[in-house]
């Protein structure tokens, strides 16, 4: 339903996958092998040179290819058909050399390469905006005391910043991840029929490198028709980006509970509502988020189990991979989207946090404490001691301190020490800062690629 | 891609999920909930006369809808504000009594279950045309000998009929899936914003009844906004039963492999060609199968994975089924409508059965040599015995039956019977019988059930 | 890893997946088969006497039964052999029957049905009792004030009973679908090599009748070697199952969120810890529910995209169910065991549950507020005014009944009504009634179904 | 079932995940951890010492461990009370120090990271194996005509040694991407309970840097409790590696058809047999290799959906990676044993392969044909023509070649060569060249890395 389009996808990266883009990348493929073979000697010049000038998809009847999809099983035999057509018109002659050696799935696959890596740029760019809202907060807030959670449990105090920087470490990993797989996995697709590039004849090679050269892809040492081990690693590296965006508006969706009100999203006029509840704040943006990730991992597991493609060209596992691998693409840069938009803007209650590091009544400083006490005693005798004030603190629903204060170990200054939160932050600031350095780096890195 | 949709869609099932179709199922909701208001009390009858009159898709502003959904990441809300307008715009007095007492979840939920139930009743419809196909088949080929094959090798004879009943009997198990689950899953969302309905005070149940009514829906003991088990099953069941399909498709495909030849898809001009190798004829209406149920069971993980949706209503869990559950049921209806068009007028070449049947030289009437000389030397004896046979046959490149025709236990007459397919089918006859009942009699049930 | 046997399985139900009561099922189907044959008239009653007499589990070699799975992919051939083997020292002429007219997949394909079976026995039991429990709580808790959560915001009042009693309800449906899904899968596979029973010429349908009776099956139409859709709905069946434990387990966390602490798991000495953290309590049976079932979805997935088999018997793809189908089970069991135990332990905290109402300062009662005075101002207008005074009081940081005093609409009787929870409990109490009904209901039919 | 092991599993790897491995793995973190804590000044050197020496897994009760497990959700924890009283029972003073200041997740996860590289190792040598046989037989049958199919129809001619040359080239990017993602993902995990290492105060990096020393790890930039992608990555490149074996598999078992037969497993006595039908020859090392493949997506999808795990720690998602990470690995490694094992042993009947590319009477060199007379002709001209031809040599049951013999553009010499497969390969060996230099320079930097 493209009504809900809004909700899943990002709006600078749809234009990538409308149906006339869709349509332009094949025609890119088309073109650039006119090009290619008419550099190779395999096909006149002038025929390249009509051909491309009608690879332009508003010269296509869209709705006539749609009709003719499934005589064919595939877009590209009558979109070559229509081309061929397109052609004829102004050269009978050059009309012979469309597509000239190639196979649909040359072009169907290295289109779908084409689009995917404009959507690659855009995503980047899009997560590098994110990383930077993200590695300033961490920064800010490198000292702002909250509790850590695990299990769902209280467990420790930890500061926001680090938190948050958690976040951006991951983020910097799938950053990586996009950048070097792209190398791996956006590659040409090209080798006629059934790999051999028989129809080429001696030119094969020839033209395989020059119409690598003319769509900037590299050339793999081999076509690769029916092994998918690219587009699966395409969608994994897009689904794990997704995983790692899920667990973030995981996380704040969590810290925005109405008990826990850590975080909140902005909400402007009409934006969060209930349709019945007028209080209602909602977390849209999670929610967005969430919607669009959680559909990735089935569509990775369809990509997966499509691998395995008979023969030299699989039948109906190929077929099945065509908006599955696209829609991986779509929501997570849906996703990114979301998330890119709510970070700078993320509303930080900092005093919510200090109140919920008092919840437990000092509970959550007893590691400190046992720390401290198993210098002197042991970490098991320790433990075990810490363990019971723990559970006499909460049986007699007293804060943790007041018990500690009438046992001889530890001293008032001790104890002055160990509950305040921000003696128990440990290496916290120089991790935040080893992530911090990866993102400012990443930014250079980033350039050098962009010029590389 | 809508490109595509012919490959993967059902002409016929498609226009139930259209937007306007998707809102008008919206607006049902909303009129229907009007009139049980007003039949219940709670509501003036005046109200629910200019609401349900303006219940109608297209009088709504559809892109101002799909614009108004990330702010609210909800479709009801937008949708319930522009319904309010315009009843606003004929009777202000009514327009406070639009979406009276219901949360947006109630509207979506209720006008996803009306629209897989129309749906449903085309795919049962297909299902039905799909079955009588088979069925005929199934009867005239009962006796047309074919070889069966297990783990990819030639095993026994078998007949052609016996196997296409195989297909029609998983077939008729869905039919009774699909129809006996819909009571159970095709019932009315009815809670208001956290399933009490305490925003109608005492008139919720007496509203609820009336809504069931109107919208001839069973009413559920209970509200289910974070109970997907019935949305599970719903998603399960079509699975189910594309996995049927898809593995029809792959036997189709398997008995049409060049070398195999048994089956062919019809191939009028124009249809199952290749770009570039004039001899082709692709089995394209099995490569649209598979390539539509090759895409169900990721979806249906999906739809598992989002079952664990949090307190009474979940974050961007319940978001998550909202094109997952259509695609799945569109994707089963598309390789249904290619399957149902396929198999009347799929090509049966029963004398290429019959010589396959003989390219192991006799081979695969071992199992009915051997049970016969069991009768007189054991199993085990029996056994070991032709599978020497066996091998020699193979070594020396000669038919099983001249190997043992010099083998005193069985006669010249024994073995004229033993390496005729037709003596070999046992009680597959039966078994087509009680199959063909099974079908023939679905036929009444489902006369029956249409009436009931 | 056994070692974490504990967290993800039912002690109850292991003892039915054991390496020895595998084995015990196969023989107890080549056991029956020798019976039935016996009665058939096809082999004789001796030699089906000493067959079924060492049909015994302890009576083989296992090792050397795993160490012949290599050669033959497949359990059931090393099995017959050695049965075979055992019966031949006995009774020569007896081994012969051994396995007679059947194929492998005839023994494993019913031995699975027959440990599902019986491990759903047990399951069945830990369903009912986790049914009372939450029946119990359900009903004492039915008038219990607690705030219901949507989007993880609070939302509005309900009552603890309610909400158990949405989790009861779910679990009612799922053990409709255990018992009457088990009429459609829980049967006999028996069709020797390719389904037609050829082997055993005229006495096929004979002898499945008499296997069928023995082993207190359902005799379905036909075989089903390649037709996987029963195996995929016991998958589903039991995920959808393991999809509501994960789903109550989830809640029953989220409940027990240090902030939140509505609900607690029991925490006696040594259940709970942390290594090193001596405060805290972990929810450990959560904890072990949500790991059994995070692990069935995929699964599932296994089972339906394996359920597309070639011909009359699949390469590959039914070995892959072998393990994966039992897992998925025993899983479910292991969950459900973990919540059974911990449904009548667990810790209710109604006073941090009134105490939770109150957070928002009376904001979750604006749906109430608004609904009353909508009476009098109309729905759109009331939702207006209502979420306005909610801004307020958010803003000013009052209670929002100190911000509604001085309006005029509602008088202070109607504020002290609206601010009270239990009095916007609107149909839940009725819902419970309804939901309770079925579960006693449940028990009559379930000694009925026992009975029948 | 440990009975089905020998078909899902690789002896070779099988070691390291036995219950006694995987306690030494976690043992080796805890020792390791106190040689680390010595080294940088935290714990006294002879308390090291001491745990150290106890840090063996004979020495734990692991009956007692498996146990533990349910009451702690965890297997650290357990652990770590045993190995504490094994080091009190020698040095009281020394037990005090045992885990000092890590989380169970700590020595879980890194245990299970050196648990998979150790496998990987191994895993990678059996990689190295099965290419160098694909090498040889791709060098081999470089020249062996054999037809090309693409959607299960035969396309056109290929050679046997490009086919398996693609294989090999889709194995040799798997063993690029397990060595360059083991420098990403087999790292250390070293936080303390929430990911600060504030038990440690100042000494937190000291002792991480040196315990990623002693166990050889890398030191990331932080700790990484809750996010998964590593985890995620290890699952996702296996599983990539897993279904390029399927698709071989899958590929062998096509070709071994019956009546393709171009392919056969070898049948020593006793392998591949039937239990009912003597002639049988199964591919059972196909079958092996597909039944543990396709369990691998599925378990995939679980590591996918389970990468969203909550805050510093999660509360059943990271319990559900603890079995089904190794399962991943551990079932490629099976696969792969098997693949290795049948791959020096594949029996080719290239005469065969000559046979089926006349089965279609000359069908398959139209494309040959088709692009020779376009030369003189046009592209779509010679297309329609040679179609047409086509369809009259099927009707008229000819060969191509005598139909074509009529028709004046082709010379009977252009004929000669062009139904001649030998020359239509096109730039099949020049591919093939290209893949096994590869294959030859992977051999080195597998020295290299070795040494390095």
């Amino acid at each position: 339903m493209p009504l809900l389009d809004g909700l899943f996808y990002s709006p600078s990266v749809e234009p990538f996958f409308s149906d006339s883009a869709s349509i332009q990348f094949l025609l890119d493929f088309e073109s650039a092998l006119a090009r290619a073979e008419s550099k190779a000697g395999v096909i006149p010049a002038a025929a390249a040179s009509v051909i491309s000038a009608n690879c332009r998809a508003e010269l296509l009847d869209l709705p006539a290819l749609a009709a003719a999809v499934p005589a064919s099983a595939n877009l590209a035999i009558p979109l070559v058909k229509q081309l061929t057509q397109l052609v004829a018109r102004q050269n009978a002659g050059a009309a012979r050399f469309v597509h000239w050696g190639a196979t649909s799935q040359d072009a169907i696959d290295t289109a779908l390469i084409l689009q995917l890596r404009s959507a690659s740029t855009v995503i980047l760019s899009d997560l590098d905006s994110l990383c930077d809202s993200l590695a300033a907060i961490a920064d800010k807030h490198r000292a702002t005391p909250i509790v850590a959670r695990t299990l769902l449990q209280q467990a420790l105090p930890t500061s926001f910043g680090f938190i948050v920087a958690g976040w951006l470490d991951a983020l910097l990993r799938h950053r990586d991840r996009l950048l070097s797989f792209a190398e791996r996995a956006f590659v040409l697709q090209f080798g006629g029929a059934v790999g051999t590039l028989a129809a080429l004849g001696v030119h094969g090679l020839s033209v395989a490198k020059h119409l690598a050269a003319e769509l900037s892809l590299p050339l793999p040492p081999a076509p690769w028709h029916s092994h998918r081990d690219r587009i699966a690693e395409i969608a994994s590296t897009f689904g794990l980006c997704a995983a790692t965006l899920n667990k973030i508006a995981h996380d704040l969706a969590l810290h925005m509970q109405t008990e826990i009100a850590e975080l909140a999203e902005p909400h402007p006029p009409g934006r969060g509502g209930s349709s019945t509840m007028p209080h209602k704040q909602n977390p849209v943006s999670c929610a967005a988020i969430l919607a669009a990730t959680n559909r990735v991992p089935g569509l990775v597991t369809t990509i997966f189990t499509m691998q395995s493609q008979e023969h030299q060209r699989g039948l109906g596992s190929w077929h099945a991979e065509w908006t599955t691998l696209p829609e991986i693409v779509r929501l997570t840069a849906g996703a990114l989207h979301h998330l890119a938009a709510l970070a700078p803007n993320l509303q930080i209650n900092t005093a919510r946090m200090c109140e919920n590091l008092e919840l437990t009544h000092g509970l959550i400083y007893a590691e400190a404490i046992s720390m401290t006490l198993a210098e002197k005693i042991g970490r098991v005798a320790a433990h075990e001691k810490i363990a019971a004030a723990c559970q006499l603190a909460i049986s007699s629903r007293r804060h943790l301190r007041d018990v500690l204060a009438s046992q001889s170990e530890l001293s008032s200054a001790d104890l002055d020490r160990l509950f305040d939160p921000r003696n128990y932050l440990g290496s916290s600031s120089a991790l935040i800062d080893a992530i911090l350095l990866n993102a400012r780096s990443r930014g250079k890195s980033h350039q050098r690629s962009a010029k590389g």
